[in-house]
């Protein structure tokens, strides 16, 4: 009866990695298979334009990631998957919020100043500036009581929880006060080594990767630099491939770890044995894939069923809120 | 057939006064009674929350403002009244156009600097710094190509060239290119001589103020300290009652100013000779003001209805913005 709600969501990416699985989706699906949780997933369209303008392939990506999400477990049925544009009380419930947060706060946002360093970003456009205030709609627009995050998206919630404070002195009390539901989930390497998996680097396992690839991708994967040959000493801590074995291949770490150390593994098999793992669990994965994609028309479907039952839950937070505003249509 | 678009508005300031009226309502009752334009009168109630977040009067003031407006020989049957919160494009229209401009762009606004002066604001919010790109929205959703300005709104109207352009750009052509309109309605100084006529400075003669009570208020008035009564030489340049004549009383201003000058009118009386044009000036306001009062659901109708016009010009402009960023609604 009393579930949670929880807004969890991504960027329109399209096809997604195993980082985004192991990271996010896996979370997602024990929430949703929790009774005590109530779960809306947003297609962040609009987010992605405040670091690119281009919308080619939005439509497109946010189909795609959809197919990824159902495959992984997501079940459309119970928890709405929509995007953000179409719900056109999210930039209506931004732009209020936007009176709520002073410029000073939103520029002190840690996250944007890791963009601005990342993407070399010379001249921040407003709508960027404002992304934790439209995160904040995103939200509170479901009432989200939980939104799970990584430790470094803790200052948004807490803007969040600021934003729906001063509505609620100002206006009644409408929002909830969100908890960040703290995720201790992996963050994978990518395949280089060198930083996180991302598309932009091109460094990734996709969900949707066939068996071969999976092995293909993992040959050419780095692993520690000191281990050249099989029978030389590897050192674990340092190897990429050894971060994947904890994440797919928890039971054997420990024997794996010795044989590294000792030599007697070698890399390509360690690295067959991890891709024999990760295939186990991208099977069943893959297989619902296929069905999706057969029938592109039904995850339209799924989408535009998702967009009307987000769409009457934001109306219904937004009816609250014009009303605490007394801004609401007029009557007769 | 090609009447240009214009849009115009106002804040949601309740009962107008003659500032208002000789400063913009005229022009937009000139504007709309050429039939080279085609006009749309936005009430701008979001914008007032840029400054002031107690909106419990919010709605009251509106229809105040819409009855002035009628009064004044605004057709709304011609050219729509309609609430800005009410047509939810213009959140979504604002949540766009904000990617399309930088932070430091509305930074450099200098309205916005003016304000932050004149109401001695500490820490401006981030809906206030996005103001110019509202207004882009209010402006380009009607596809207004033309804005009645005065001289210091012309850098917003800059603004709003400019994310017009970089949309068409990006996206394909969807918006006109606005035009500002501009003005040179005299601003009126308030009654105190200070300042412009302000509501809030409480120095304003209403639309709505019956005779005596305009005569009260003239009465009231500051002339020029040097002329303490009649007899003495005056000095119309410096006299806020001399401004009055020039706008009320044209025809009468170079005897009045001659008569001022050498005594022979004093103050008492040349108050008395403005108030009765300005009277004149209102009595068919005040006529048509009392009908709309009596039958205040019919301006609550009127509103409405204003409302449901504006909203398909709007939703029309917004599929064609739609369509060209390819973020519309699904088919199937």
């Amino acid at each position: 009866m009393n579930a949670k709600r929880v807004l969890s969501g991504m960027r329109p990416s399209g096809k997604l990695h195993i980082g985004h699985y192991v990271g996010a989706l896996q979370n997602w699906v024990a929430l949703q298979n929790d009774d005590g949780y109530d779960n809306y997933h947003l297609i962040a369209d609009y987010h992605a334009l405040t670091t690119n303008l281009d919308t080619s392939n939005v439509e497109e990506d946010s189909i795609e990631m959809t197919i990824d999400w159902i495959a992984a477990g997501i079940d459309p049925e119970k928890s709405p998957i929509f995007r953000q544009s179409q719900i056109k009380q999210h930039a209506e419930l931004y732009l209020i919020f936007g009176m709520l947060v002073t410029a000073n706060r939103l520029e002190r946002n840690p996250t944007l100043k890791d963009q601005i360093r990342d993407l070399n970003i010379k001249q921040v456009v407003f709508g960027h500036l404002g992304y934790p205030a439209l995160q904040a709609a995103d939200i509170l627009l479901y009432k989200g009581e939980c939104v799970p995050v990584g430790e470094d998206q803790v200052p948004h919630v807490e803007i969040t929880r600021e934003i729906a404070r001063r509505f609620n002195n100002h206006y009644g009390e409408v929002f909830p006060d969100p908890e960040p539901l703290l995720s201790r989930a992996p963050r994978l390497v990518g395949l280089d080594g060198d930083a996180k998996m991302s598309k932009s680097l091109n460094n990734t396992v996709l969900l949707s990767d066939p068996p071969e690839t999976v092995e293909k991708k993992l040959r050419k994967a780095k692993t520690d630099p000191q281990k050249v040959r099989k029978g030389d000493p590897g050192r674990p801590d340092v190897c990429l491939i050894y971060s994947y074995q904890k994440v797919f291949n928890s039971d054997e770490t420990e024997a794996i770890d010795a044989d590294c150390r000792s030599g007697a593994l070698g890399c390509a098999d360690c690295k067959m044995r991890v891709a024999a793992k990760i295939n186990d669990e991208l099977a069943p994965i893959i297989e619902r894939r296929k069905e999706l994609e057969a029938d592109r028309e039904k995850v339209r479907r799924i989408v535009i069923d998702g967009e009307a039952r987000a769409r009457e839950t934001a109306e219904a937070t937004m009816r609250e809120a014009r009303d605490g505003m007394k801004m609401g249509a007029l009557d007769v």
